[in-house]
């Protein structure tokens, strides 16, 4: 396809005067863009294709280099990215250094806030706005939130203190369930079509102030004609409407997300409105792509695909499967386990937990706050709930699981995906801190399994070896060990430290989980050296099984840790304060990720940036030897 | 006055039996044993009052044995627990190893969830509700929250969950804003007079039962009476039940709170609907006590104080109070400085500031995520929000401070009040992972100043000097130095190390903030015992000024650390490691909190049981240094 408008130096303003006819064209050549790259390089591609129109609809009406456009989540800005300076270097989405499949301050002046986790644009959009009315500037705010991120409590929080604080600020609704019903579908566009105009909004504003400046009576007649025709409203649409009204908002639509001249209409007629107005859209997730149309959560983050033939979905061992066949051999034997996700049933891989037990399985909603408070919950009734949360989003829960977990020592069990780097999503999806903030909380138990047979063990034990909280954390992806060189033949195994290889005793190396395999290559570049050491490698990583790795480590001067997260409060520094405390003769070199960000990449990449790849580390290790 | 009702072994049934006139009697009774109790121990007053007849209601209608009542935050515990097991020991409230002032599932078979931070009881109810009926038991279910704890994300989430799951469930919203306008309240309350009997519900029932046995015309006959029925609480309600009933609750309400009778019939008109059910009850906070009533605030959380006088209010050194002045001074002189609080303006300190530049100040409610995050909005428009959250509630923000405001490296101030240990509020207030999770955050400045004007210096450096995300952390309560103690004559003062003591070179001791005060009496004991260090004492905690430290650290062959929090990711573990990869020659044996939870007692006696007090250090020293 050639495109006719879609350039790197295209305008805004050049889509604000196109023919309707002419941006037709453009959200063709946008989806054509999308769909090529994504098929090329991975990506978000149903929650993109769903918000060509809208994204035209927006830069027709604002200026954005001037107004403040915030996109929830963000997995919806190619587009928006596409029409704002980055078509020339699109081909690089997601790879090291290219264009990130995020919005990025650091990437564009057009990108005006960061995102990557749900449910933050209603807030950060507010904070933009009171900045705005304390600079009595006249900039327009806009956030954009789809129906799922409206689950997550902080939109609420947000809402409720916008409502509250009457701000102009537009918030988008972005609702692709398309769950308008039909029976009141007529009535209800022509309501729409009434309320979107700009006369009626004009004719509405004059009467209220017309009838005020009548004292004392004009307020009751308002109130009145107001309450009429909320009432009005009501009626038709299924007291959806009033739930934002009740908190304040302006509430406008619903608006055919995928008509970009109904979208421009709408966003004219609400744009000066003094207050804060909810524009209510429908679109359809994966819009323009027939795969997608028809199976939006299969192509809602894709690797690279052939478009003729859609995404080939095939069931490959990943430490997601693995788990995935653990949690539900567990629960087949256990009656007592349920498990737990926060709208990621498919991506967690406990879908297949939900169709066996569907009683016992519960989705909450992007919601991770409430998941683990309920899972809390169940547990304190007896239940033994496996919450399966990726690494970085379970950061939302941090106090829930330290107040309603830990401090009652429920026995919860938390299912950590995307632990480590996660590759080209990028800095705001790595799970870094999960070691971190686990090994800070009273009572957790913390396992990394290095391999699927470990990852099974692991969730048997959680499930029915551990009495109080417990996490098993996981990385993303394939595991790097063969099948048979697995460490544990049953579960007692996985609580011992394992003396992998006993090359001497220049040093000794301790590590665990998927970053192992980079500590097991780098034991082997220091024997080409002539460096002759131990590595050992665990799976129960808290508590430290000290008392089991202090005879492993006896005549040893110097141990170093290696891991997949950040230093502080990590396994290396907590083996160091424990093994300081109880006297061991050895130095403890913790090797970890520093203090810094790591974007998009892949994940080898990532090991590299960090220094925790074996090259890096038997570099690190030949150095603090020679000292 | 002499107890009629209230003692020790009351039944829960002997309430069911009570007249009416008996029940007044006992709430009086209740009453007068909480003013009592509270003016001698303190605690909190204001929330406990309202909910006396409340709580009699309850414990009417349900068995606390079997069904399950959750109290949200858990500050309106104290007429559940006088009636259900702790009347003798209730003098012990709130002191070490006596009656917690939240509920707690260690202290009695009657507190179903501990609670203490706010907005959790409806996911932890839905829990159990699931599990009640996964068990098939007929176990009522219910969850007490406060309006004020609605205003927290993760109760929307949990009764968008709750909505969609249908569970029988009651949550009982105690609104005591008394905003039921006055001009619908003869309506209203015939209104309610008829919904909360019991002939209204069952004739409602019986109807769509019976409508329902007609085909095809049945459902829409019933949609259309359910519609004018709503329409009709719709008009004279002010739209306010509709917001929950778009979320898939049954309304009920409003009742008024201190009537117990009209509680009871409310209770038992909704117990058997199948379906979740928002009760909404109207309280008076501090009911029954006139200053409480006449200024709800003052005695929210109150010391001890006089009967007849009330509390007396008096403005008392304390880092609160020194927060208060110096975040005044900032925003005196830099018009960017905005402040946030999360419904704590008086709590933190910034009442003072939201009346001196009230168009500055905004108060997000208990919304900790979006205040955070609202914070960042306004950090990239170019402002400097000071955002005041108690250190324990900060954690509900966890995610936010990451994602939101370090990853972008944006300028917010984070001040956190009560780090550290709090005292009698008990181990769900305790401030022991600020430390923790700062730390572990890309790009975080940590500053823990140690009296009044190291804390105003460190306002202003975080303001002034730092770029990036910065948080100032200082505790509860008043300064232990005197004032003339000072170690910082100006700003750039709190960047560099103290060597406050020179005895010698048989040891160091790192310490700083509040606790620094220990570690100063630990080194006068080590003095007499002959053992003779140096003592440091820093500001800027993060990023550690090593290079300035190490020349003060010459000569020393063991080094301590004391820090009151965590010791996972502490500072003495940070100060480890990065004393290990600089090749330093010292031994640092960090001094902190263990893996374990200490619970309400005076603060001096959480450094004991923590083992972080003088005494405490000085013997750890000497052990280790006889070694």
């Amino acid at each position: 396809m050639e495109y006719k408008y879609l350039k790197n130096n295209i305008d805004h303003t050049d889509i604000k005067y196109m023919s309707p006819k002419e941006r037709d064209i453009l959200c063709s050549e946008l989806r054509d863009k999308i769909i090529k790259t994504v098929a090329c390089n991975g990506g978000h591609l149903a929650s993109n294709l769903g918000v060509v129109e809208l994204t035209v609809a927006l830069l027709s009406v604002f200026d954005p280099g001037k107004d403040k456009i915030v996109l929830d989540v963000g997995h919806q800005s190619y587009a928006y990215k596409l029409l704002t300076g980055r078509f020339d270097r699109f081909d690089t989405l997601r790879k090291q250094g290219g264009v990130s499949g995020f919005p990025r301050r650091s990437e564009s002046r057009f990108d005006v806030f960061d995102t990557g986790h749900s449910s933050t644009s209603i807030s950060a959009a507010l904070g933009m706005a009171r900045a705005r009315d304390l600079n009595r500037d006249d900039s327009y705010v806009v956030a954009v939130i789809g129906d799922g991120a409206m689950t997550g409590g902080m939109s609420y929080e947000a809402i409720n203190d916008l409502g509250h604080s009457r701000k102009q600020m537009i918030v988008i609704l972005n609702d692709n369930e398309m769950s308008i019903d039909k029976n009141v579908g007529g009535m209800s566009k022509y309501l729409k079509e009434l309320r979107i105009s700009k006369g009626y909004i004009s004719a509405k504003q004059n009467t209220a102030s017309f009838l005020q400046k009548i004292p004392l009576i004009g307020n009751g007649i308002i109130k009145g004609i107001k309450k009429i025709k909320t009432f009005f409203r009501f009626l038709v649409n299924k007291q959806q409407p009033s739930m934002f009204e009740d908190l304040g908002l302006v509430y406008y639509g619903p608006v055919d997300g995928h008509d970009h001249e109904a979208l421009i209409k709408a966003l004219n007629a609400v744009k000066d409105i003094k207050d804060p107005v909810l524009l209510h859209i429908c679109t359809k997730k994966g819009k323009g792509y027939k795969y997608a149309e028809e199976s939006p959560s299969d192509y809602h983050g894709v690797g690279p695909f052939d478009i003729d033939k859609g995404v080939i979905k095939a069931v490959s061992a990943s430490y997601t499967h693995a788990f995935s066949g653990a949690v539900v051999e567990v629960a087949s034997k256990n009656k007592r386990v349920v498990a737990i996700s926060a709208a990621m049933a498919q991506g967690t891989g406990l879908e297949t937990f939900s169709m066996k037990f569907p009683d016992r399985f519960f989705d909450c909603g992007i919601a991770e706050e409430h998941a683990v408070t309920m899972a809390a919950g169940m547990s304190v009734s007896g239940y033994i709930p496996v919450v399966a949360i990726y690494s970085s989003f379970l950061q939302r829960a941090y106090d829930q699981i330290i107040h309603d977990v830990c401090f009652m020592n429920n026995h919860v069990v938390f299912a950590i995906d995307r632990s480590g780097f996660v590759g080209a999503d990028g800095h705001t999806h790595n799970g870094l801190l999960d070691i971190s903030y686990l090994n800070s909380m009273p009572g957790m138990t913390v396992l990394s399994p290095r391999d699927y047979r470990e990852l099974k063990f692991s969730m048997d034990y959680a499930v029915n070896r551990c009495e109080g909280p417990c996490a098993v954390r996981y990385p993303r992806g394939n595991c790097p060990y063969d099948a048979k060189d697995f460490l544990c033949d049953s579960v007692d195994d996985i609580t011992r430290p394992h003396l992998v290889i006993d090359d001497g005793s220049d040093y000794a190396l301790i590590s665990f989980g998927v970053i192992s395999a980079q500590a097991y290559n780098a034991v082997q570049l220091l024997r080409n050296k002539g460096l002759k050491g131990r590595l050992i490698v665990l799976t129960v990583i808290r508590p430290i099984p000290y008392s089991e790795l202090k005879p492993l480590l006896s005549g040893i001067k110097d141990t170093f840790t290696l891991e997949d997260g950040y230093i502080s409060g990590g396994f290396g520094e907590n083996f160091s304060s424990l093994a300081e405390e109880n006297g061991i003769t050895s130095s403890v070199h913790p090797i970890a990720v520093r203090d810094q960000m790591i974007r998009a990449a892949s994940i080898q990449s990532q090991y590299e940036q960090a220094g925790i790849d074996s090259e890096s580390v038997a570099g690190y290790i030949t150095r603090k030897l020679s000292i």
